[in-house]
Order: structure tokens, then sequence, then C-alpha cells
């Protein structure tokens, strides 16, 4: 927290980018995680269960702290910016519960995932429960605005799940659709989150269509860097969900770069791998072909190449510590990886 | 259509409760059916594809009628109730979505259900994209007080589906627990539906309060006859869903009245039948049982109270052609039975 030095966000990128967010906004974040709780609860008992298993198993509350520091880097005040921030991390842990009954997952932030823990219909259900209970708390900030911003975002995610689900196994999937799904799915809702706050804040102009932007372009890049993950990253060293989106059939950002820069067997093996059976032969020998065709790093560069962009468009705000915040998470988005 | 004679109500319940009262909103209604296939739309074929699979398929638009009779009883105009009407379409179909995805269920209003046609996953997201577009369709209203409405009467109905997920093969299951189930999982989306179209007619106080009773009472009946039905109501004649409940170990009203009339010999049968394996031997003793203990007719007096219910609580509303049609939409729920 010294004075700026030098360089200081290329020297120093911060992976405590999301903890500084969290400090600076500390007090915010415990009354949204207070909403959060009341929000959730229910004489149903699986549903707060269910909910506070996914909720409280530490993510890192991005989204939210996102809409969070839009309004306050805008000089907004009071309530609104609460409740819409408790409202998009909502949206976003149906989307987690959905997503995992899809794609059958078996781990989640780390534990078994609660469709194996409860049920798939379970998961289905609170997420539905979780979604409305979004709603009804966008509702009581009596600001149909961002009800707009929020609802628009609700339904081109569920696009964007419906496209990746239509694009799964199929092996000649495009950059750009592949980009169309990662800004449905994962961008929408961070440029939806970061335009809420703005428009909370009483700034629904020039600040919103820069916060929107903001948003958009970090969703990206955390998408792309998630991508890249998924294949080990640079280092190749497996996390321990390393490989979930081969083993589904998703055809990611570095397997569009490696297969469209593979020779003909390469492409065939893609082909292949992408739409039938994957061994985890298979999965040794992907990863084997994405170093050799550099498409790692390419995916690095892509995200580093959005994350600048949403630097960028922060520059046109006031300068604050919200702001430098939100700058230092450009970085952190990407760096986290090394 | 002629004169009223006699005591119509009781002598002619009219199995055509619900075409007259689309003949009195046939233009409202094409209306809805227009903003409905407008608001499915999407690039991503799967979504308009397996949304107008289910929404084209023929169900009785009860729930937006009820909007719009609500609505244009009260003398409200305008687009507002129309829109309102396709939101709560689009909640209910996003809720049978979710719901044949939970049950496993292979038909749908005499189909085969998305599910099946489809995939679970395919169902759930389109499910989510249908109530994202439904709120969607709210916020054009500009209305945030419907948003309130609807968002609770959402929330509510996923509370009573994990309920019933909770409740599925409880054999202890008390009448109490089983009509709280209905009273949220169909009764308030009915009631949601009716208050909703009085508010949209700028009618929030007494009047939306009637029409709330009137949806919540109709939304009871109308589900007692579905579970009086799916043991083949009084006549015993099955029809091509019946003994879905009973497959699905959900102990409804049906149920709840025969076990706790029954000896100790058909409680343990009860019990046995509704915590474990079930036979199709087993649904043909249960339904003998049923008749033994007169539990589909109490069934239907129950369901029966509930449409009376509803009736009086038009009484307190202006009376005109669409107050007499929601009146006998109040026995066709009852009388569709027989």
């Amino acid at each position: 927290m010294g004075p700026a030095v030098g360089k200081p966000k290329s020297q120093s990128p911060g992976p405590n980018a999301v903890d500084r967010l969290s400090t600076l906004l500390a007090e915010d974040l415990a009354a949204v995680d207070a909403l959060i709780h009341q929000h959730m609860a229910s004489p149903v008992g699986v549903i707060p269960n269910l909910a506070s298993y996914l909720i409280d198993a530490g993510g890192k509350r991005i989204r939210p702290l996102i809409t969070l520091a839009s309004a306050r880097l805008l000089g907004g005040g009071g309530d609104a910016p609460r409740k819409l921030a408790a409202a998009v991390e909502f949206i976003h842990s149906a989307t987690l519960l959905h997503d995992d009954v899809v794609d059958m997952s078996a781990l989640r932030r780390g534990k078994a995932s609660a469709n194996l823990v409860w049920s798939n219909s379970a998961s289905v259900l609170v997420g539905d429960f979780l979604f409305a209970r979004s709603f009804n708390l966008m509702v009581e900030t009596g600001d149909i605005q961002v009800l707009d911003i929020l609802a628009r975002a609700a339904s081109i995610i569920a696009e964007g799940e419906v496209m990746q689900l239509a694009a799964a196994n199929d092996a000649d999937t495009t950059r750009e659709r592949y980009m169309a799904i990662v800004e449905a799915k994962t961008a929408a809702l961070f440029a939806a989150a970061a335009k809420a706050g703005a428009v909370a804040a009483g700034r629904p102009g020039v600040e919103a269509a820069a916060l929107e932007t903001f948003g958009r372009e970090l969703g990206l890049a955390f998408q792309l860097v998630d991508d890249a993950l998924d294949y080990g990253g640079l280092a190749a060293t497996m996390g321990k969900n390393a490989g979930d989106d081969f083993r589904d059939g998703k055809i990611t950002l570095p397997v569009v770069f490696a297969r469209d820069a593979g020779d003909e067997g390469e492409r065939a093996f893609w082909r292949r791998v992408m739409s039938g059976e994957r061994t985890d032969d298979d999965f040794h020998r992907a990863v084997a072909l994405l170093t050799r065709r550099n498409a790692i790093a390419q995916t690095f560069d892509a995200a580093r190449a959005h994350a600048a962009a949403a630097a960028t468009a922060l520059t046109s705000l006031p300068a604050n510590a919200y702001t430098e915040a939100l700058a230092e998470l450009t970085d952190f988005v990407v760096e986290r990886a090394h």
C-alpha cells in the first residue's frame, strides 16, 4: 500500500488485487454478505444448506466487488449498490449450480459439487430460487434501469450457455464463435455488474458506458485465463480441475489456436478427440500439442489484450482509490496464473 | 352463448369456460402470443425450437388469461397486461421445463417431453432463458410493483418445488404440509397472475387483494383436481399420464386421505410404496384403496371448496363479462374432470 514507484503495475502485478479491493470495500462487502445470507434464508432447509455450501465455499466475490467499486468510484452511496452486488452474486451462483448439472461436474471450489452432495434436481431448483431472489433484491432498489441491465444480462448468459452446449463436440468451432460464447456466458455479467454500479450511483451516461466496457473486457480476459488454466497454464502444472473442458469436449481458445496452427495430423487429432471419445492419453497429447503450437501463450496474449482494454476504459473515470484498485484487478486476472 | 337461464353455473358448468375466456380476450391473446414468440426468439436455434415445442404444444394459457381478464375487468387498457400475461406464461413454461428434468418425465402435453427430445441440459438452460426473458417483459412495463409481485411469486414457486422434492418418498407427509407445497408451487403463480393484472390496471388496493385471493383459491382447486386425475379421477379411467405422482413417490392429497382413513394394513401399504419401490401392481392396489376410502371424492370436495372461495372473491368486483367468465372458470377447473 506504499507510494507507487516506477511502473508499479507491471513490476508488481499484485496477486492481492482482489484482497486490496476487499479491504477497501470491507464495510460494503460485509453488508453484501449479510444481504446474501438474509435472502437465501428459507424455511425449506435444503435451500440455505445447499446455497451456503456453494456461496460460503470461498468464492472471491469478484463480480459483487466490481459492482460496489463501480458505484463508489463515482461517489454513489447508500444501500442500492450493496443490494445489486448481492443480486449479481446470486445470478452468478445460480449459473454455477446449473452449469455443474449441465457439465455433470464433481468438483467446485475444491469441494464436491452441490449436485453430487444433494442431487441434480436440488441444484436445478435451488438455482432457480437464487435466480428469483436476485430479482427480489433488485426490486428492493426500486430502480427499473438496473433491473433492465441485469435482466438482459441474465437472458444473454442463458443464451451463451445454450450456445456452448450446442458447440460442445463441434471440432470446427471458430475463434469468432468461441468468443461470442465467452462474451455471453461470462463477459455479459461482468459488464452488467459494472454498469449497474454506475447506474445505482446516478451516472447512467458515459461513466456507465465506460464501466460496462471495463467489465466486458475484464470478463473476456478472465475467461480466457480460465481456459488456459484448464490446460495447466504456461507451467503445465495441473490444477485440481484441469482437463475439465477437454473431457467435456469444449473447444476453447487454446484448442482453436493449436488446431488452426497444426499440420494435417494434428488437425485430425483435434477433430477426433473433440467430437468423440477422449482418453487420459489424449489429454496428455493435447497438452503437448498446445505447447508445440504455443497456444497457451497465445491465449494469455489475447487475455492480456482484453485486460489492457479494460484498464484503458477506466482512464476516463475519476481517479481515486477505487478506480486504482479496479486497474490493479485487470493485471490480477491475467497474472493470477503465474 | 345464449342468455343465462335458471342456475347456469351449476347446470351447465361449461367445459368451454377457457374457450369462452379466450374468445372474450381474443385480441389480447393474439397479442400475447406475438409477444411470446418475439421474446423467445434467439439466434441460438435450440432456444426457439425447444421453447416453441413446449409453448406451442397446446397449453390452455389459463394463467395469462387470468392476468388479462383481471386487468380488463377493472377497465385496465394498454399493453402492460399483455406483457405481464406473456411474462406469466414464460415463468410457467420455465417451471415446466425444470419440473420435467426433476421428475425425469417422458410426456408433457401428450408429446415426448423436451428433456427427452433434446436433453436435460438443454431443458435446464432454455428454462433459465425463458425465466430471464419473463423479467425482460416485466421491465418493459416499467412497473416496479408488478416486478415485485412476480419476482416474489417466482421465489415462492422455487421454494415449493424444493419442498416437494424434500417431501417425495416421505410417507408421513401431512395434509398441512402438502397444502403448503401446493400453495407455493401452483397457487402462488395463479395469485400473482391475477394480482399483477389488477395492479397493471392501476388498482393495487382492495381489487388487487380480491383478485389475488381469487387466483390463489383457483390455483389450489386446479392442483387438487390434477392430483385426483393422476389417479384416474372419479371414473378411474386412466389418462395418458396417470400414475406419474405415484411413480415419483409424491404424496398428494388423495393419498393423504386414503392413508389417514386406512386400517393398519393399508397404512403399512402406503408407507411401503411411498418410501420405497413401486410396481404396477402396487399402483392398481393404490387406486383400489383410494376408491375404498373415498379419497378421490374427498379430494374433489376439497377442490370444490377452493373453487367456491375463488368465486366468492369475485363477488366484490365489478360485474361484467370478464368477471363472469372468471366465475365460470372456477366451475371449469373442477368440472373438467367429468
